[in-house]
């Protein structure tokens, strides 16, 4: 740009400094409870963190005791040491007295008033009043969004889709009377080019299930549309406008290719009157805008762009460290900024096609969009501007004044599903990167924000944080989550053939292997596709008794040179397999999804698992290799080190056949010891694909020995033998126990006492507590009850709901589960399929009748046809906590809700179960969360989110009572218990002489 | 002292500095090996630790070879890199190459070299001449010290005392004809007043039992004194004159008291021609030299002090460290030679009494003994100066020349025992703060080195080092091990009147306590005296299968509020306890020397480690406590938490019966666990003191029941009653392997899987290497195998001896053993006493009954005569590694002894048992010890110390195999066994909203 521009864009942006510094947003105005709240959130993190989980619940609570105990909670806890004033004299009262309950209507009506600021009205018609009164005073135009809880099922679509008509209906009838802005028509344009009804809406609540299929995405598109097309064609009809919210990037394709879709669509291709939002913090935000003009120029379409900065960026860092994949957002502000600037300027240009519509509260930013629109003479009907209702009203004056264009955002609706919305607003307030705060809380100069930001993020360049280093595993580089796979094109595509190319490989031959020789089999077992049963995936000729004898010994003998092995070679074969299972994923997870009846999620999750198991048991041991000092004096040095075992059994379930078999059997070799592995009968072709992993990496001989098989027969000889010093197993409560007590007696000769590391049942629950947010929750948890059928030991199988949330919730609840498509897992649409058997299905449907005598049934979700081990999914109410259903596992789709009166009953229906697994709450009570970490007697406790897919390293794994022995899974205890620990203390005093310094003569 | 003074000091000093500095110490002469080796050692630390353990090993190596070998292993490690020169050609080649073996010659040659500046002659004959040359040419007189191997037996003492006695002959028929010196008088006096023969020696040569017989101390003196009079009568006889060398700390009173005690025999009484050593480098010379000056005032003494600042200056920090006791030197440098002017002071003003021989190579001190002399008055016949043969050639001319009356000190033999003096003169001279260093090769300032160290003392005061501060236990405090008992004149009294007290206290009445309350017994059982079984300790009214019953049900209904008491609140009633213990400690004692049969050391060592269970579980309790961060991320924390497990059984051994079960017992406790303890039947009484120390600190009822009685019956109900969670176990094999068994099973409405640790049996072995030092093997070895009659798991009874060190191994160990001492625990002076019951006995002969089958008796030590269950101990050799007596574990006195050719034999028997506990290994060569760390399968092992007396924290101690299942004790990962884990996984991410900053408008 010449400096003659900047010099423009510099004038302009002072001009509009100029009028808005004659005041102050009211936001920040401290005589306001709500400007005194902004200044203390702004001064101390704590607070602010606080505050803003308090206005979060804050619309939950129904009665000022609850809103009281809450305060205090968040305010007044004996850590806490928040000013006095804001902790509002709650500090040392009891939230039902008097004093305690009139502070806490005293704030709820503060906190309304806070959400007024940014709300415009609770429906479209008391919103008017509001719209009116600034379209005559000021002359601004309008669009209005309708607040709206998450969307959860099809019932809460279609209530969706009626109120979007609704609301172009009833606004359509109301601005009928009302002057045209720019032209003063009555029922007119405004600036006479642009309709009165204008609305913004989230694809989001198009489509309730369009973030779990995005594996499927052309489905979710085509039902997207259907929910789309009503609301466009009424809009058209009644002369609206329809602008398209963009959402976090989970989103993003799907609201992208939806836009587009329906844009191509004939009856849409030639309509100007709707939009989308932009985010131009995003770092892929000019490739795929150039991707969009393109689009644009070729189909010939007339659009608006929304063009903003973003506002998901909190999220979008968390999720990308989450789930590690690269930050997808500007980390610096100025790149941001700069970023805007190109977008506006590539939109301005495409002006033929895009309507720029320029949504920025920087005055650096609008002067810029001004200039540049101005250079490139974009006609006025092309450019307008864009603004948050309630943000700053001075910059708004600005605007207008210098008669700009300017249409704000009137968000409508209740204060409950409005509180995400108030949050995000009093955030992008807060934050001290905000051009608002800078401008006008904190003074900074106004040259200084004029800059062209281009050249300040040159200055300060983009500096990437990432994970950082991992000092615990020396070279070997920081240990991170397998991003998780991304459904594009080409991967869909990828995986759909291996699919294909799986299927083709039917029946698979699979035989024991020892000592790395394929050995001759005994009787022969087939295995089965669960959804096509009539499908052989594998033909085995099984292990016995013999074999595993064979195994054993083999195993033995290469224990001698395994043990000694050096630990970092040992993890190099790990992280080799790790490579192979990476290059091989979409094989590998075909397979889990015909033999294990796996969903394409599930399926391709399973891949991450066993990669991450690999990458990280190998890290642990060569962390664990450094020999830890107990204590390190003059004349004496004490360290620990560890050894392993000896031989170990392995014997693995069906429904993690792949990860945690490998899992398991890493576990064991990288800590030295060596392994006959038994995959369970349901899943012999994974097992093979277990070894096929281990013996591609060219692990000694012997290490690694395969005997598929029944678990009867082998599991017991492999169990007992002498030469076993320990066994490794997920599974069935009574196979583990089982083990345990055959394990008890140590055989004649044995080298050592059995070691039993055993993973078994649970019978998990969720609370939800009363002020629990459902919107939150509903996802979460209808992933932990039906994700793969309920074939999970973490599976939540009790949801134990406070009555104050219980309607609320079960309503919610029952929609989503009905809402769940069923199908064959090879179809990437299902959510449900199978189950592993006919004997789990009829054990299932077992308990099912229990429940029909013991409770009520809610619903039993979607028809399930076909020829599949299909159970349909079952929920149920009214179900006492000692029901065979509430106490037993299932292992299925089936789950019981209970309703308990308060916490502590929830707290002992949920321990009330010989199992002690995972476990979960939804609640926002500080207090509630702190006691259930305290008595919530569970293995893993998951505070707001599901209770399934644990994460390596950050979510150890495993249960305690009736749920397992042993240490927990994917954490930093695993791997010692697959060793002996040595102490070595040395005397390193001789001859008066230890390393230090003397002080004689 | 008045400034005059010091400038008289000052100008005398400058006097000797001017003599001395004309030429350089050869020791620091770099045209020598020996000079490059110590400028080396001087810049580089790490090679100085080689270098001089190196040297302490090379007199035990007998080839070139062997020579090279070590050469390799000491300087050219991959880890080291030492200077070329210094690796002397050896980094490539291998031992038995020629290159190697020259260099090996070569060096062999400069190391005797070396000793040679030091060490006068291998006998007194080839001294005589160096002496004799030295007296004509300089005038000097000189002490002769044979230099002598650690006397570890009776035998040995014999041969030293009949060493002396030739000495002091031969010397004397040797200078008949020397002329004296300052008179020439043949055979007279030198300079008129004192004997030309001069011998030093050390206490610890007299009495070899000295260190263990702390307890017994007047029975030790007597027995030194029996070889102390017939030197003092030869010398004596033939007009020598005898100095007693001072020794470390643990020497001191008996030295001093050996030394008082023989001058006040009458036949000694007037004979000024005896002296001691005095090391001013203690922090409290001062006082006990002001005790001495009395004795010798009062009792007209007249003896010789040789004042020396001190040579274990390494040795006494070591063991202060080790023992946590305070350091008792000083550890700053002028304090040390400040002290040193102040006792020299005292002594020359008490010269009546007194002659001074003071022993200094600092100029500054001895110039303030001369003006401090001279101020005084003294006689010349009252002082003299001492100083050691080759370390500062240029020293000993000033202070010739300065016609001081010099002796030196000339130790005589050969290299092998030489090497320990050896390497502490080169120490010496090495120290960044010797003065020889400092003045002669370091270039400091005459003026500053002639300052007075009072005041330079003020500037830079005493730092006590001490333990650092362990911040992992926050505000509690460091844990540190309880100093050991020191016995003086005050504790023996008070241990023997605890004895008498305790006495009358028998039969003490047990019975169970269930809930806090006593309860009716059934059957009676009686405990008794090992020692003297006709004395009745205890009468039980034994618990049955009810009282276990009740026992249990108390401890499950105190289990609820226990489990959420604070950790912080458990740990406080363990330091509560401990306390209590402290405060009894000679009461409990005494009452394991009646029931247990502990001698006197071996009582008050448990009674510490009683201590230091309570105080470091408690601590661990409250680190463990605090949660552990598994991963903190925005939007999610991670974090491990623990939880108790419930109801646990303690079952507790006879032989640690005080310490074994409180730690047992606390570690269930402190974790929120409760317990139901049983005692073993033969020490019923311990376990009822266990029981006290518990109530005594008022521990809620029904967290600690008390149930004595018989193993079958109540062991039995309390390891399989379905609500008892796990059982803690420490005993045999054979009851261990059946807990395990029958906690295999899970009863029917158990709550969990039961757990157990069980601490079982041992076949330890100690490996002798072809270069390990017997000096500072044998008695450690003795401690290993005989202490407590070899009742402990830990106790070695397999002594693993390479060829080429076992004759002289086998003999040295016979004569040690037949040394011990035979007697009922009670009398202090006793090793060795009872085991614990017949059926002890009758086992214990079996094994010796098939040692003499198997192999050859080397010894049964001591006669052992009287009413207890007295086994005398049992030494064999040619024993197989398979015989039974190799193989099977004894729990009493009988070692065997299996020559092996090589180390990896060595190890491969060592291996060779069903057990893993402990192990040791005493060896010099690096290469040897690395390869233990690795292949020795124990789970402790001990290098170059003895296998018994794990220290809490610094010694984990547990092992595997059939020695036991569970973390080590004493160590910070066996809590964590104790309880269960919980993973909390918290979403912290709201309505958008995660502790970060956002980065939007």
């Amino acid at each position: 740009m010449p400096s003659d521009f900047e010099d423009r864009v510099r004038k302009t942006g002072l001009r509009l400094y100029d009028i808005a510094e004659k005041s102050k947003p009211s936001l920040f105005r401290k005589d306001y409870w709500t400007g005194k709240v902004m200044d203390v959130s702004m001064k101390n993190d704590a607070f602010k963190q606080e505050m803003f989980r308090f206005v979060d619940v804050f619309p939950y609570l129904t009665t000022p005791e609850s809103v009281a105990r809450h305060i205090q909670e968040y305010f007044c806890r004996p850590d806490q040491h928040f000013p006095k004033a804001m902790q509002w004299g709650l500090s040392h009262v009891t939230p039902d007295s008097m004093t305690a309950r009139m502070a806490a209507k005293s704030i709820s009506k503060n906190i309304t008033t806070m959400g007024k600021q940014f709300i415009t009205g609770a429906t479209i018609d008391e919103a008017a009043e509001v719209l009116k009164k600034a379209r005559d005073a000021e002359g601004v135009a309008w669009t209005v969004k309708i607040l709206k809880e998450a969307v959860t099922s099809t019932q809460e679509e279609e209530e969706f889709l009626d109120g979007q008509i609704n609301l172009i209906e009833r606004y359509s009838e109301i601005v009928t009377n009302w002057p045209a802005l720019g032209t003063g028509e009555i029922g007119g344009l405004d600036w006479g080019f642009t309709p009165q009804v204008n609305i913004s809406l989230m694809a989001s609540c198009l489509y309730s299930q369009y973030l779990t299929k995005s594996c499927a995405m052309d489905y979710a598109i085509d039902r997207a549309k259907e929910r789309l097309r009503p609301i466009y064609r009424k809009a058209q009809q009644l002369g609206a406008y329809v602008m398209m919210d963009m959402e976090h990037l989970p989103a993003r394709r799907f609201t992208l290719e939806l836009f587009k879709g329906i844009n191509d669509e004939s009856e849409f291709r030639d309509w100007p009157h709707n939009g989308i939002a932009y985010q131009a913090y995003m770092k892929d935000a000019e490739p795929l805008l150039a991707d969009l003009v393109k689009w644009a120029k070729t189909g010939g379409h007339d659009f608006g762009m929304r063009l903003i900065k973003g506002a998901f960026w909190d999220e979008e860092m968390v999720l990308a460290n989450l789930y590690n994949y690269p930050v997808p957002v500007f980390t610096n502000k100025h790149e941001t900024d700069a970023s805007f600037e190109r977008c506006a300027h590539t939109v301005l240009k495409s002006h033929r096609h895009m309507q720029l519509k320029c949504g920025s509260h920087n005055i650096r930013s609008v002067a810029y969009v001004i200039e540049t629109a101005r250079k490139l003479g974009v006609p006025e009907d092309r450019l307008e501007f864009q603004m948050l209702h309630g943000m700053a009203e001075n910059l708004r004056n600005a605007w207008t004044k210098h008669d700009l264009r300017l249409r704000l955002y009137a968000p409508v609706g209740e204060i409950v599903p409005g509180m995400a919305y108030l949050v995000r607003r009093l955030l992008e307030n807060t934050s001290s990167e905000s051009f608002l705060r800078q401008s006008f809380v904190d003074g900074a100069a106004r040259e200084a924000m004029l800059r062209d930001p281009a050249s300040l993020a040159k200055d300060s360049p983009q500096t990437e944080s990432g994970t950082p280093a991992d000092s615990e595993y020396g070279e070997t580089g920081p240990f991170s989550n397998e991003p998780p796979i991304e459904w594009d094109v080409a991967t869909h595509a990828a995986f759909a053939a291996a699919l294909e190319n799986t299927k083709s490989s039917f029946p698979r031959h699979v035989r024991p292997v020892v000592n790395g020789v394929p050995t001759e089999g005994g009787k022969t077992l087939m295995s089965t596709d669960p959804n096509m049963p009539e499908r052989v995936v594998a033909e085995v000729a099984c292990a016995d008794a013999e074999t595993v004898e064979f195994a054993v010994a083999a195993a033995n003998t290469a224990f001698t040179e395994w043990a000694v092995t050096p630990a970092e070679k040992r993890a190099a074969y790990l992280f080799k397999a790790a490579g192979r299972v990476r290059a091989k994923r979409h094989d590998l997870a075909a397979l889990l999804v015909y033999e294990g009846g796996k969903n394409w999620t599930e399926a391709q999750a399973d891949l991450n698992e066993t990669v991450d198991f690999l990458e990280f048991y190998g890290r642990e041991m060569i962390r664990l290799d450094k020999p830890r000092t107990a204590s390190e004096r003059p004349g004496e040095s004490s360290r620990l080190g560890y050894l392993p075992r000896g031989v170990g059994g392995v014997i693995a379930p069906w429904n993690f056949a792949l990860p945690i078999s490998v899992g398991m059997a890493s576990a064991a070799i990288v800590t030295g010891n060596t392994v006959v592995y038994k995959p369970a009968s349901q899943t012999p072709a994974i097992g093979q694909a277990v070894h096929d992993i281990f013996s591609s990496v060219y692990l000694p001989n012997g290490v690694f020995n395969f005997v598929p098989g029944p678990g009867e027969e082998i599991g017991n000889a492999l169990v007992t033998h002498k030469d076993v010093a320990f066994t490794v197993f997920t599974g069935s409560r009574q196979v583990g126990l089982g083990i345990i007590e055959k394990s008890g007696p140590t055989p004649e000769d044995a080298q050592q006492v059995k070691h039993v590391i055993a993973e078994m049942g649970g019978k998990n629950a969720i609370i939800i507590d009363s002020d629990a947010d459902i919107d939150a929750a509903v996802g979460p948890i209808i992933q932990s009850v039906f994700g793969y059928m309920g074939q999970k030991c973490s599976a939540a199988s009790r949801l134990i709901v406070l009555a104050e949330n219980h309607d609320k919730f079960v309503s919610r609840f029952k929609h989503a589960v009905e809402t769940l498509v069923f199908g064959p897992a090879e179809d990437s649409r299902s959510d449900l399929g199978a189950v592993i058997d006919a004997e789990a299905k009829a054990k299932i449907e077992t308990y099912v009748d229990i429940g029909n005598t013991d409770g009520q049934l809610l619903t039993r979700g979607a028809n399930a046809e076909g020829p599949g081990h299909f159970v349909r999914p079952a929920v149920f109410t009214d179900i006492s906590p000692d029901s065979r259903l509430a106490q037993e596992e299932i292992f299925g789709p089936v789950v019981c809700i209970i309703k308990v009166d308060d916490f502590e009953e929830a707290l002992q229906v949920a321990n009330g179960t010989p199992y002690a697994l995972t476990g979960g709450v939804f609640s926002r009570s500080p207090a509630n969360i702190e006691r259930a970490c305290r008595e919530f007697l569970v293995g893993s406790l998951y505070i707001n989110r599901g209770t399934t897919g644990a994460m390596m390293k950050r979510h150890p794994f495993g249960g305690f009572k009736m749920s397992g022995v042993g240490s927990k899974a994917m954490g930093q205890y695993y791997l010692p218990q697959f060793m002996f620990t040595r102490t070595i203390v040395e005397n390193t005093f001789r001859s008066g002489f230890a390393p230090m310094e003397a002080a004689t003569d």
